[in-house]
């Protein structure tokens, strides 16, 4: 078979690390481990330079036709002063709306080599593996209205609003609850019940699925505030979190940041199987942003793009052995001591991005 | 002078707490440090029980006419399915918005006796000291709609909305600056800007009301997601941090947690001076929740209620002098050696709520 993969490098260090991502394509093509044809837009800052949008109707074409597209990072205080909506961050809410990823699947790993590189203590976060599942396409990112009024005597009125119906958070549940299975079988679900409608109807939606479909994963209901809270505290005791689109921005970056290894996280984001084709849209992103402090000094850590790139080969093209071995691959030149400056410590060697991804496929 | 405090345990080990607070306030008293006249009401489950909403209309009058609220905690399991206006949290949220006690100040401070009580390694936390300015009465916590609709066909929809005016952003910056001044000068302000039009405004007063009252203050943005993960990463970086009501909530949380010191941190609820009697509405509480796992053993930490007891004095009296004692003396317990269940470390003594507040009132 052969795969159409969209390239959407974006703004910063997404470029440099896109580049190795390229780079293992290639290689991949080369060894027979897959056919794939790549096409390459412009996508946030760039776009916006370039035309003006954050992201052209025609890369959106091409985003709707690729069999998965490679994200890499948007923005930058280049762009600070932009018109809103053509902010570069408007490029990649249109590409998740549009492709309708709703499930973002955001694994926090400690990579033991890595644990050091942490600000919490070894014990917290060595080993840790937690799979956050963060609703994508709804609730305040998108609700309307969303909007500034001038209400005269120099006052505006700033309004965004959180929506959420059944379905929305239904099939959200529905993928947390189906990777739960596959791995220690625990669901936490959080919002704020306390204060949102929308916790409300979330709890209330969660513990109904659970009931009908999934009584033998075990769910528990946790508070947003306290969930963060508990995440700081002991990780560990998290397998599963599923949250809405605002909580799983701030809790999945809590989360990336306990491990220390930030420049290492994956993302998926993805669509319902189409039951015609048993394809999904998806698209692969690493958990970081584009970094404009270190842009352009070749020194960007490419191991997170890398191992997007292998989530990819994983859910868009069951392509699951390829995947193990990218990822063994990253294990094994950590495991000799390379190291980009994100996550150096004592004894490793530093390497730059093009050096960390020549070793990888090295291996 | 007499002031006039009203005491509102609430539940679960609100009500423990509280207990010492009433035993410093008699000490006071008897020793001619104070004047302090007490009322008690009940508020959230407790309140619930005994009337069927979360606060009555005649405590709310009691509130009105204190000098100061003094706050235990809210809500539990038992309460789980009361109706959503009459749960527990509401009790707080009516206090908070009628009084209007828009500025609520949590300090994270890692007290050096019990780094070692942090998840996080010691040279990250020890010594931290945080204000988070967190905005308390508007925001998605009291805007309009929020409701869950039926759409039929089994389908609900519930909404929250954010609603933010240039008024209310202004008077929690002017808190966050003034405060800013007293201790190292700088001002983080936090909020998603790239996704919602809350956080364009709100970043568009904050940098107005900087320019215009506070250029001797340093100002920096940072998006809230990002603000969380610089939390965890290397707190010390900040000194006040001003952000709004939602992202207050988890973001002091974090930094709550951080700290290792949970049970040791206050809070205070302010409202604007009345110029006429130069006196403001405020309210005080811990940062900790009603914790139902450990109610009724006796065995709460009182720390952060008498040291929310001490900001009273601090802001709402005057009596600067008094708080320092009150503050001096739990750091002398601490120095001793004695600790609750919740803090204990090697070689430390482990004491019951009682005895921890009888040792803080003998210092
Ligand atoms: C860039 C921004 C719009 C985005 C978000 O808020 O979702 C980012 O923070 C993320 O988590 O992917
Ligand atoms: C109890 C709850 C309503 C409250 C809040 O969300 O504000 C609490 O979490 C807090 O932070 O004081």
């Amino acid at each position: 078979a052969t795969y159409k993969l969209l390239l959407l490098p974006g703004d910063g260090i997404g470029i440099e690390v896109m580049a190795e991502v390229k780079r293992l394509i290639a290689w991949m093509n080369q060894n027979g481990l897959g056919t794939f044809e790549t096409e390459e837009g412009l996508v946030g800052g760039a776009a916006y330079d370039d035309a003006g949008v954050a992201i052209t109707d025609a890369t959106m074409a091409l985003a709707m036709a690729a069999d998965a597209v490679i994200f890499g990072a948007v923005g930058g205080p280049k762009w600070a002063s932009v018109p809103y909506e053509a902010r570069p961050e408007a490029g990649l809410l249109r590409l998740r709306k549009d492709l309708g990823l709703y499930a973002n699947l955001r694994p926090a790993i400690c990579y033991p080599a890595l644990a050091e590189a942490s600000s919490l203590k070894r014990e917290v976060v060595d080993g840790l593996d937690i799979m956050i599942v963060r609703e994508l396409t709804g609730g305040v990112y998108f609700g309307e209205p969303k909007t500034i009024v001038d209400l005269g005597n120099g006052q505006k009125r700033a309004i965004d609003t959180q929506v959420y119906d059944t379905f929305e958070i239904e099939r959200i549940g529905r993928v947390a609850f189906e990777l739960a299975r596959k791995r220690r079988n625990k669901v936490a679900s959080m919002e704020k019940r306390n204060v949102m409608k929308s916790g409300v109807l979330w709890n209330e939606v969660m513990t109904a699925l659970h009931a009908r479909e999934f009584p033998d994963v075990a769910l528990e209901h946790v508070l947003a505030d306290a969930g963060g809270m508990q995440l700081v505290r002991w990780p560990k005791q998290f397998d599963v979190i599923v949250t809405d689109n605002l909580f799983g921005d701030m809790l999945s970056d809590v989360a990336a940041m306990l491990t220390g290894s930030l420049g290492m996280l994956p993302s998926a984001s993805l669509g319902d199987v189409d039951p015609a084709t048993g394809t999904r849209k998806s698209m692969y992103e690493p958990v970081h942003g584009s970094a404009p402090d270190i842009q352009g000094k070749g020194i960007a850590n490419p191991i997170a793009m890398l191992a997007s790139f292998a989530m990819a080969l994983r859910y868009s093209f069951g392509l699951g052995k390829e995947a193990d071995m990218v990822e063994q691959a990253i294990a094994a030149t950590l495991d000799k001591g390379l190291r980009t400056a994100d996550i150096t410590s004592e004894g490793c060697k530093v390497v730059g991005t093009r050096e960390m991804g020549e070793a990888v496929i090295a291996e």
